[in-house]
């Protein structure tokens, strides 16, 4: 029979957490999972899953679970609300949150839980769908040095990177802080670009000249936002697959959200944030954020 | 009898062309200059060049001339003024325009120098006061592929990386856009970094994970605004040394004029701009851009 | 004896919420009342009303009740917390928020009383603590309009001008959008005056001809942010007085939330949200939001 | 035979010079015009002008010259210029500048052309196309108070307010600062508008509020960009007619020249101006600047 120490519960199995179900199973992990929506639910049985209808009972037959989920409401009912996993809590509970939400409320939770005798760490990832599906997500870990020791194999079945950030909520946090200054270079690529190729220099070597300068970063270097001056990025495919928009966006809201109530200023970031947002108004929510680019250039 | 041939003019000996004149001497060079102040004409009249009362002067005794001036509107007079080098302009004349001016204007009068049968490049620099000193600077030359060879011997004399970008103006284009670029990127590290401290991440830790992450860039790589995480930047010497608040603004307003013409938007590049510009308003236009992130936190 | 009809509970007596009572005391109510600063609490005591120890008790006592609070979460404590007036809910409740909370919390809380039988309206007020004082406070009420009518003869105790906004949360929307345009508003003066008195025109002259322009607003027709040209404003009294910078970045924060829950761009929100947010850092929270002139002109 | 003194130059017949043009005709002023594009000229010979071939031949033949012209550089030329009014400047020419231009460099001209003893005032006008048929323009003045005097009663003949500003330039700094302010507050309503309508307050009853309150301005009393709310505005008709996106923005962009010369941070004129940019590269540089609203709302 298997005990309680052998089963892994992954609740929320979309498109992220679902592919992380994947490799845990193949790492030969047995799961436990829930998700609100059936289907989701369905293929992961299919594969030999066992279901659980809410969070408490994923609780109850785990002693691992990570949940993957798409906003900070949500992981609070899921950890909090009714049915979720505090009614079921139990000191030997070693729990993971990889979903990327307010880092602030994080900190509350870890508290929380922590108080009550159990372990949690926040662990959001960066690599998409590919390194989900690939397992090589980038897991970046808020905890203390023992917990992210003791979490270390879990993650390894479905990451390559695994970097530990510092204590509780310092995962979060660095996964804001660096999507709030990607989106800003990206834009500083952006406006370099439009104007530079607009008064008549040649992109690539607009490209080649800032690659090997101070403007020099990643925006430009892997991602460069103007079409056809490498391959198999985004904007040389019609600015599909990538990082979309919409959901570069809801980082930039949460980092906006933590700014206001730290009382930082993030006057770039904002702006940032008001530009994807007109850009999703505008029908683009789906492209790669390197579409801010053409936008500009169009101003639609 | 010293030729036309082994003279060059240096028109504009400032900070950075007094410099440039000391190592052009250096590297055997004989001199003829002219500059609006007579202190900085004697200490080169000292070292044994030649002293010209207007540009025209220069012209009529080089047919080589370097200009290293601080305004558009300056380079306009010294070639196009009363008095200046188009009054003794000759077919033999090569011409190398070093300040960082208006691309739209260096256009227009490459186009005129070129009409009248001589030679010009703009060839504008960067690596400051002290790649000036040591002849380290990185020259970004536009002009035809035979112009850029045929300069390349004397710019080797002030400077170690020589980049070609392409025909008439595009030197200056490519210096604008990636200060442009530079001062928006400077700013990304500068919230990241305030947002994340604030929020209770290590500086140094998170500029680890930037480093090695999708927000790579030189801001945070080599002059991170954070003090104490890097020896000799700025931000550990109380941002003094570096890229003043001052100039950086400077070439951000030359983007700006360019980018109003050429009907180019670039929101950020505005904004940041606009926060240079009350950095130099609270007393701060001397420290290094990356005194953005002090400003930022204290709001003074 | 009493009835629970001749009283009115009030939760919430801070700066506001403690004249408000005032009035309502001098208009013959007699007052039942809470608030988690004790100081605030005795001060009423001594006046003759009945101290209650939470919302619940107060909601025992009192058929109608308002509430002035200064936060969403508060609100939602005080009304659906524990110990909250959701506790003791009858039908013949007369619920009234004249907080400034997110409008779509005061949704969802309309909604949950409404759907209980009991009746709730959002009232939030503009007039600061001078209109709270002397009973001249404009209500914006949210609510139907035989709600509106039930609750006039209360707010008329405390207010002069009572404005039916429309349905529920209506009275928050319209202070929220109010304030965001007051907002950007006396940055546009600000900006325009700076401008044109730094380019020589005279303050008063550059005023009267907007004040009969297009670009006629109350920032310059009432509240004119250079000193000296109107008395009794903040401008000519040292920037003291008037409407704090910390407040109404509150209001912009709010409506920022909004904003990006709603999907709605709002850029010059945002960007007047971090130039406020950079004020308080600087030390000016207290000043009056007009301090936004000398802020922009001294860049600290 | 017409003496020097009864006719009057124009230099400048465009939209706006063409139908100043007709009033001070029908008003009894004999012509003599000037312009770049034949047509323009032969309508106003035909009608009775005196065509000259350039505003040298203007100057000779009038005293009194009105100029109205499309960019700082062009005045440049038409008045200092080869061919221009400089090369047949007499003491007792009174020269009146209407177009819409850079102060400083206003300040310039005015200053040259006084030392050779002319009269010069700078006169820009609001009212656009409407108010220069109707002759009911508003002319900012600039010059000495004598000057004011001497020049309204040809004001007179094409507008209907006639506002004395002060010394030399101030005219032009009144428009850029007065419609600075304006692109900003209408930015101000839309924004409250857009956020507003979106969580469910009705637009006519949001206007009625912000119109009687401290966000109460021009552009929601007179102009407002929500359509179907008031008739005879742009917004109920398409945002057809008013003030056009790229007319705005030239006036933006000159108020973004001086700032930066006089060194004046304009946060929010440069985001407005970027707003604006992008809405002529979208294509909607024809509408009325209120089409801002349907913009932000749109993405595109």
């Amino acid at each position: 029979m298997v005990s309680l120490k052998d089963q892994v519960g992954v609740i929320g199995l979309g498109q992220m957490g679902g592919r992380m179900a994947d490799n845990l199973r193949k790492n030969g992990y047995n799961l436990v999972v829930c998700d609100s929506d059936p289907v989701n639910v369905h293929k992961q049985v299919d594969q030999g899953a066992v279901a659980a209808v809410n969070a408490r009972e994923v609780a109850e037959q785990c002693n691992t679970i990570i949940t993957m989920l798409p906003s900070t409401a949500i992981v609070e009912g899921v950890y909090l609300g009714e049915n979720g996993v505090h009614e079921a809590l139990r000191s030997d509970h070693l729990l993971l949150d990889s979903s990327t939400i307010d880092p602030i409320f994080t900190k509350r939770l870890s508290k929380e839980l922590h108080d009550r005798g159990a372990t949690f760490v926040d662990a959001p990832v960066s690599g998409g769908v590919a390194g989900a599906q690939n397992g090589t997500l980038t897991f970046m870990v808020g905890g203390e040095v023992e917990e992210f020791e003791r979490v270390k194999p879990l993650l390894a079945a479905m990451g390559k990177n695994l970097v530990h950030c510092g204590g509780s909520s310092t995962g979060q946090i660095a996964k804001l802080c660096n999507n709030l200054a990607l989106a800003i270079q990206m834009a500083s690529i952006a406006e370099a670009v439009n104007l530079g190729t607009t008064l008549g220099i040649d992109a690539k070597i607009l490209k080649n000249i800032m690659d090997t300068s101070t403007a020099s970063c990643w925006s430009s270097l892997v991602n460069h936002p103007y079409p056809g001056l490498m391959e198999n990025v985004p904007s040389s495919n019609n600015y599909e697959g990538g990082f979309a928009v919409a959901l570069h966006r809801k980082d930039l809201g949460l980092a906006m959200d933590c700014a206001k109530q730290a009382e930082v200023s993030v006057p770039l970031t904002c702006q940032v944030h008001q530009l994807f947002n007109m850009m999703v108004a505008g029908g683009y929510g789906k492209k790669d954020f390197s579409y801010l680019l053409p936008y500009l250039k169009n101003g639609k």
